[in-house]
């Protein structure tokens, strides 16, 4: 049912209805009436900005969640590594990784290494193209593809938290967004071998992953996942019986905020990977991926919710925090194609997977704070996958292929890195330091001086 | 004084007004400066998009305002209940309520219940309306009135918070959004007879709300009302001498964060119900909504610092907090026709009206945890009275029949709907659950295991 | 490297290229192409209230980072202050401040006292201005100045912090904010002297402080030295010794939370400042601006942490979450002609300046709670000379005057404020209240009630 006037456009407001008229009299051809070309470049550019700063916003998402499943002793160096890996992930994006990944785009966003401190001239682009084809503003997109790239890095932080040492993990995170991340990018999204024809050929399709369950989550989470083994699990996490010892985290209403922001930015994070907001057809896509995404999380809450009372009896917050975020990132690779049942049911089978997930790494022993490894990666594989079911364009074969070599090149590149740092600098807080928290053994602070641990001290 | 190129408008960026020239120079015909049909969808659909992103952000605020305002063995219970109720709201008016609301609108969004797993053909936008004359993109129009509903529902959690039960609640919420507020809401919104001709010459004109002070806040009070008083007191709170004790809320700065979430989220709640932004008259009107939307807030917080120092000597915080949302729920009904001066007057009285509600629902031991009911229901319903003060096309007596009419039937349902409740699921946690807390009873956990009475039991 | 379509533009999406293809060939003529004088009307406005939402959300952002900075039992005050201070500032500016500070524009946005309770009569702009040349709504202009004023306020709060009496504080406010600040800001942004032809001819340019590192952060920061002084520190910080003992935050992942929301409101802050958003050229700077803003907060951050390991061993939190505001501070009177590797190290700069200012304001028992005297003022200073390295229209003597002529009048008039509240109301809480906490002594109740402080009291 398209083009309504819906009633209510009508009886609220009234202003805007009588002025759309006025502009259809006006725009009385439907060349007159299109989206002029400076428009939609200001309207293309507009939508690179807010879904940046939504994205941006999701850093502090991520650095809410973790600091609120950690054990309160560990909070200010979580805070720190959070703000500190956002700020890394953007200068090496800047220094190395935006040229890496879209290298074969007329030499990238800076031309060459020695533009790299010339700002974008208005003037020359006015000159060189008065009629704006080129679609967008270039430092719109570097901000939106540079905060996508932090986002990848956040992922690892919250995993490995509680016993990495800081500046190992900051070494990590300066590899992974200036190299790593950007190479395994540009094989799609840098319009790399998983688009070529070749490749299309031979899998039937191109790669498809919209906004980034593969490219972005995976990615976060096979570094994630690799660093997990390599630095091994938190003191006390799993008996010699293997038995698990729950380490409750510190500041529930903390990891809910978190979520929410999360939830939030993610309106950026998928939205504006449509890439463009200069025509109806775009805000159309648009709108869609909003609502989709919407419930796509809406969905694994409610799952999440549902399934641990019939498992466990009791609900588990985490987990339907766990939930909205595993139905976000299911829905990712396609957040356009499905209808708003397909999403729910997409982001509510996601959730399935995580509440299996998490009991299934803790069997094996990978110890994952907050669960990312299950949320980013297993809900990542299945979003990814999850593509064929809505998009008649995409190809098994395909998603399949893109799963399996950017895994395998993430898992092997970060093992290597981790690797590196463990026989060089220890990637590993020394057991004492671990004991007493990574807040005094890194920052010589506490997080909540006057609050249990800290208000005994200050009692005693 | 209009049209003013105000001088920091030129000496600042200056880029811009240069521009601005230029741009006048080719726009020189009035009918090519118009914004192109094309463009009003666009602007149409952001304007959704942005109000739908910031409406969202809101639940975030409930949870964090409620989670400040409990007790710290309800904190994590009111957590799930706020990211649940979210989720429900947005699934069961997916299910039903969108469809129950705009049902005169040509079918609704789905056209039929079959339609409903179909997203949105943009060919099929294109080819029947090639020039765009539908106004908007319909899921931009679905995500902003999805929002609003849960916004209804976050208010009864408030209210009931720390005594009731987690799934009958959930039960109360999925019928709340996807029934009773829909059909309250057709009534106005969807066209229904609070519009109608025979309504407007019996009550000398239409019922109008702008963005919902009755439609969304009084039905979410009226809900939370019924809610209180059917549910009972928590324990501790009156004793037989009918002497209040408080029982004050563990995190005040999280309920300082949750005002600040609101205060933010409702300039797209106010804002965006402008329902259009494809032109100069619909930009102006939004930005005059933001401004006195603002202001109403201001007044109210100004207003409840004041009052309550005069009446007890100190200030209230928590005062301050319900004094800004009940500047914001008052204007809400009506955020254009005032002057900014006149705004802050509203909300200011807003204010005044709460500062007095409060006690007064203590006086009859109706146990509001966080005053919702005096923010939302009594706040709203002199907003909604008060838009005949500014607006000259209103009726107080329309008004006064939209008041009464809503509250009716919200009250009447939700009565129903929570004793049958109280009759089958039952809808309050047992005595010991209560004192143990509910995050315990429902979650087995704790929400701050390391501080208060959690760093206690460590300690132990 | 100019207006290339990204492979990842048309890879992803595909929708979008298409549509853009579309657009090119329907506007066919450049004059075509351009935006309509109505459609940059409405993108302007859209452009101030983003900004402006994103600016309102740091009132967010400075309470939550100073909750997180001051002892618990100051948490409850400070947060009141903070919503108090925001719609103190808001009204002032309304009834005061912003026709002192735009007077000479055609008698400012209300005409005269009289119109000031009228809003924008959108028939009366259409009729006057039927191609809309004015180039935005009037209110989304007041909305934005509006919310600037309110982060001058904001900075004052965070140092004079845990000893102030509150209502003193709020009278502060409503003098800076409805008159010492409008009053400096006519200077430059009201098109007053800093602008003027003599000024130019005298300094070889006009001052320039784009977005109000000087305006702004040095205006909050002079209000706040003048009031650290005379209100003088807090008792335990300084001993007769000379030797400082730091009283540590309550709460630092919510004072961390705080610099996140800081950072994510400015850019709204430094990209709106841009006043125009209705043409490539305009979007093209909103852009780079963006980019070069995040970059600097980037630059920040990493300088903090690797300077405060190589002085202290240990990395300071605190430091870092400054350095990011720094960074900020100093990209703010010219964020748009530097290069991202510029920004980086103008922000970077600024840390550095605030990691040694810290120490010697304490040598000098200048009690600042927050450090904001050192990011707001002396990065401030720092930014507004910065211009020059990038900007070769800037001149430094011109700078120079602005920064010493701004700093000597907000000096002067804070000084004369304070000593006047200091000689009436008395500005400080006396030595009980404040032991006690301002919590208590002012509102009568307390931040976190069941930890801390609070728990020993119930355990009591």
């Amino acid at each position: 049912m398209k083009n309504r006037v819906s009633t209510n456009f009508i009886a609220r407001g009234g202003l805007g209805a009588v002025v759309a008229g006025l502009v259809l009299i006006l725009g009385s051809t439907a060349a007159r009436a299109a989206v002029p070309a400076e428009s939609a470049f200001v309207f293309n550019s507009l939508l690179f900005l807010i879904g940046g700063f939504l994205v941006m916003w999701m850093a502090a998402g991520f650095c809410m969640l973790e600091a609120g499943l950690v054990r309160s002793k560990n909070v200010a160096d979580i805070c720190l590594k959070n703000i500190g890996l956002y700020s890394i992930a953007g200068t090496m994006y800047f220094l190395l990784g935006y040229q890496l990944m879209y290298a074969g785009v007329d030499g990238g966003y800076f031309g060459s290494w020695f533009d790299m401190w010339a700002p974008d001239d208005t003037a020359a682009l006015a000159e060189e193209n008065p009629d704006f084809s080129g679609g967008y503003a270039t430092a719109s997109d570097w901000f939106f593809q540079m905060v996508f790239v932090a986002t990848a890095a956040s992922i690892v932080s919250g995993t490995v938290a509680e016993r990495v040492k800081l500046f190992p993990f900051f070494i990590f995170t300066a590899i992974l967004t200036g190299i790593i991340y950007p190479i395994q990018g540009s094989w799609e999204w840098g319009g790399g071998w998983l688009n070529s024809e070749g490749f299309i050929a031979f899998a039937g399709a191109e790669f498809m992953d919209f906004a980034g369950s593969t490219l972005v989550h995976s990615t976060g989470g096979w570094a994630a996942l690799t660093g997990a083994i390599i630095i091994g699990a938190r003191t006390g996490k799993y008996d010699a019986q293997g038995r698990v010892h729950p380490l409750p985290g510190s500041n529930l209403p903390l990891a809910t905020l978190g979520t929410f922001i999360l939830w939030l930015g993610w309106f950026g994070f998928n939205g504006a990977s449509q890439l463009a907001m200069g025509s109806a057809a775009d805000v159309v896509a648009i709108s869609q991926i909003f609502a989709n995404t919407n419930m796509a999380a809406a969905g694994g809450v409610i799952t999440a919710i549902a399934l641990t009372k019939l498992l466990y009896k009791k609900v588990d917050l985490t987990m339907a925090l766990n939930g909205a975020l595993a139905g976000l990132v299911s829905i990712t690779a396609e957040p356009l194609t499905p209808s708003i049942g397909q999403s729910i049911l997409i982001g509510g089978f996601g959730a399935v997977l995580v509440v299996f997930a998490v009991p299934l790494f803790d069997k094996f022993k990978i110890d994952d704070v907050v669960g990312a490894i299950s949320v980013h990666l297993v809900a990542g594989v299945w979003g990814t996958l999850a593509v064929v079911l809505t998009n008649p364009d995409a190809s098994f074969l395909a998603q399949l292929i893109g799963i399996i070599s950017i895994g395998v090149f993430v898992a092997i590149t970060s093992t290597l890195v981790w690797l590196a740092l463990k026989h060089t600098t220890g990637v590993r807080l020394d057991a004492e330091e671990e004991s007493t928290g990574s807040d005094f053994a890194e920052l010589g602070l506490e997080a909540y001086p006057e609050f249990g641990r800290g208000s005994q001290k200050i009692g005693a």
